[in-house]
């Protein structure tokens, strides 16, 4: 999918968005919501998907990027604080050339120690019970 | 070099924008110096650098934070229009082992085409009058 294109309301992020998929929750507000990326690169791994409706950020008005950036931000000292990692990638792609996958506009706040690679995104699905600690360690470090 | 640690007012980034190094300037305004990144990953990189005295994203008042992410966006828009990617990625690289090596916050906006392998950063340095030619037209094609 190229840059441009209409926004499709049946990508999953709107489906989560809107309460028909679940998600692993980390923190949620008008502007954004937190979850656990279901196909980790790095154990920790947190999505900052904003609610307006944008396939990228591009798309997306200054109002609603100022918002999410304040909690991508949020997120990586949150997830610093819980998991200490030695380093945070912050990453959003725009176009299936760049390595989007979901065509909602999305922040992945990736946590990364000396040793371990990084894994490759959709490589594998996370257990949901560690999923779920993570997100309840990360939630309970946010400021 | 950790995600702690004090800020190294003679990193190349702080001497750039004390105009102490040269830079191939796209834009510059009070919040941000946007330039070419002279070990580009992809012809047209461009890096967003905000002008405060952080290590990193995680270091940067949330202000200084929703001004450079709006010039993010401005950047990624630009060189869409300027050099029509098939695809842009945004980063943001916070401590060493998350691949960051010039400890001054700043953002890779980084076109992407099909059929084109993203480069090794630090692989090999651009020719000047390539980034100049890529920054003018970039410039141009700012909103």
């Amino acid at each position: 999918m190229s840059l441009d294109g209409a926004y499709d309301d049946d990508n999953i992020f709107a489906k989560i968005l809107r309460g028909e998929a679940p998600c692993v929750k980390v923190h949620e507000d008008g502007d954004v919501l937190c979850f656990m990326d279901i196909f980790p690169q790095s154990p920790g791994h947190v999505l900052v998907v904003p609610k307006a409706r944008a396939r990228n950020m591009l798309d997306l008005d200054d109002g609603a990027l100022k918002a999410a950036v304040v909690q991508v931000k949020r997120m990586a000292k949150a997830v610093k604080t819980a998991l200490d990692p030695e380093g945070v990638v912050v990453t959003q792609f725009n176009g299936a050339q760049a390595g989007q996958t979901v065509f909602h506009i999305h922040f992945h706040v990736i946590p990364r120690w000396r040793h371990q690679p990084l894994g490759r995104h959709g490589g594998g699905q996370a257990d949901m019970d560690e999923l779920k600690q993570q997100a309840a360690k990360i939630a309970a470090a946010l400021d």
